[in-house]
């Protein structure tokens, strides 16, 4: 089976279009690389890009994308409502096919060696990459910021993984590292009340007492006009979609407010979508094995079923391997 | 506020008629104390004893009870399914009116030491009254049981809290501790198909990912001729009843199966039925405050919205108080 993996690189930049631009272009010297989203935001001041390919081909393109970013970024002049240590501050490594969570432990310890070495900046490994408890969620590592870092690396207790207690002037440190894919999903509220939406997510959330893979909160969306309970599924297969979207139905069920749609932002492997339509078909005594739907086929189910919305078959990661 | 504590001790006589009555009649000399449940079960071969009562007489009452065991049962002729190391094996405090779980520690400790000190039986501290992280999980204590405590006892890892280092002849040892209230709570199916309760159970319970704080898996009724998800509840605020029926009946809808009773066992607090009965009536529209309910309204709803069968206000914790 042939090897690909996700990743998720962000740079600090989210304004700038003839620099985001610049950036990107990067990508266009390594086809073999399939550039998924590239989401800038203003507000941020961040874009998010989302890669798929070769795990090799990948660390290359990936070294010359934070090439780049250095070049163009200087955090000494950036602000921005997103914390960030580093010009490019996170790289998640996530096995999507052909390849396992450990062998993306290697990717990213490989990168991290090369961004050290050939670019002179620090690198922390992150998530299940991690060589220390303490550095395994990302947020611990970057307290502080690109602002913090010039001291707080000098502490014993966070010396880089690689690379010299001292960050690079311009670019900061990057945090480098593995986890498994989750899948971002939102629900939308017919209501603009944002608390609402908070005692939704406070009764299906792991942190107050709900499903153990369920991360969520309210979300107000002003130009749609709506709240969401947005979440991330950490693991489909013990927290199937199906299964969120109905809890929170009947929770808002007490509040008489109609769950008009979802949405999955970023991608969704192929098998959580299956996995879902499979209940409905089960409770409408639909007769047809999931495993045979075409990827358009799952899509008209989940637009049905799950009312999912701006959703098309470029969601679902099998399109693209 | 009055206190008011529950205990739930048990001893390990299920069969023998007399025997039984000769060690509950122990409580007719202390009428202060009400006797909520007495529970023989002959595979089994033990009796849960379940009393209300002042926590001070509540200790009186226990220590006169353990001493009536000691002088009833023989663990070295006793036989039965239940697993045990103490003709009375464990005796939890937990916290119901005017009293906190720090304070049922307390009465724990107390009781221990008189246990110990009075009628020479070695005693463990267990749950929240655990002076180790391996004695919090009673199962880990009970592991060997009576026969083998005979030689564990004496690994200084497992020397008991009060007393000395060697099990009562014929009593053995006993565990007391103080525990939050649980409700144990079960959910029929009108099926015989006890493969289908154990998906269910998987789908709700933490072990599998579902609620955090519920204890789920599959029984078999022989006698009623169906299966049951059952369940301890172990935080009502967090996971209410409602919140487990819906989740319950919609994973059932895809087995076209009834959920067709629900049954508490022991007792619940009136405040689990109140959140519960308050969610269908914000769903229908009902403007009533639960607050106002008599406890034979609260028993209507329930039996209305969530299925209860066997229910009376007998099972209200408040009926006694």
């Amino acid at each position: 089976m042939i090897k690909i993996v996700e990743t998720v690189p962000n740079f600090s930049e989210g304004r700038n279009k003839n620099k985001i631009e610049r950036i990107m272009a990067v990508f266009s010297e390594h086809p073999e690389i399939r550039v998924i989203g590239c989401e800038p935001d203003a507000d941020y001041n961040r874009t998010v890009v989302t890669l798929l390919g070769d795990p090799d081909l990948m660390q290359a393109a990936l070294l010359d994308f934070v090439k780049r970013v250095k070049e163009e970024v200087d955090l000494n002049v950036h602000s921005g409502q997103h914390p960030r240590m580093g010009a490019v501050d996170v790289i998640p490594f996530i096995p999507i096919s052909g390849t396992t969570i450990k062998e993306c432990v290697e990717y990213a310890k490989d990168l991290g060696k090369r961004v050290t070495t050939e670019l002179d900046i620090p690198v922390f490994l992150y998530a299940e990459a991690a060589t220390e408890e303490s550095r395994i969620a990302l947020p611990n590592i970057r307290k502080g910021e690109f602002e913090g870092m010039k001291t707080k690396i000098k502490d014993p207790l966070w010396h880089p993984d690689f690379g010299k207690s001292e960050i690079h002037p311009t670019f900061g440190v990057v945090a480098i590292g593995a986890r498994q894919p989750l899948i971002a999903y939102n629900i939308d509220l017919a209501t603009d009340d944002e608390k609402l939406a908070g005692s939704i997510a406070k009764a299906i959330r792991k942190s107050s007492g709900g499903y153990q893979f369920i991360q969520a909160g309210p979300a107000s969306l002003a130009e749609r006009g709506h709240v969401q309970v947005t979440m991330n599924i950490l693991d489909y297969k013990k927290n199937p979609i199906y299964r969120i979207f109905e809890t929170v139905r009947m929770e808002a069920l007490r509040y008489h407010v109609e769950v008009t749609g979802a949405e999955i932002v970023g991608l969704l492997p192929r098998e959580a979508l299956e996995r879902s339509i499979d209940y409905y078909f089960d409770v409408h005594s639909v007769d047809i094995s999931v495993s045979d739907l075409s990827l358009e086929d799952l899509v008209g189910y989940a637009v049905k079923y799950l009312k999912f919305r701006d959703f098309d078959s470029h969601k679902i990661i099998e399109a693209y391997l």
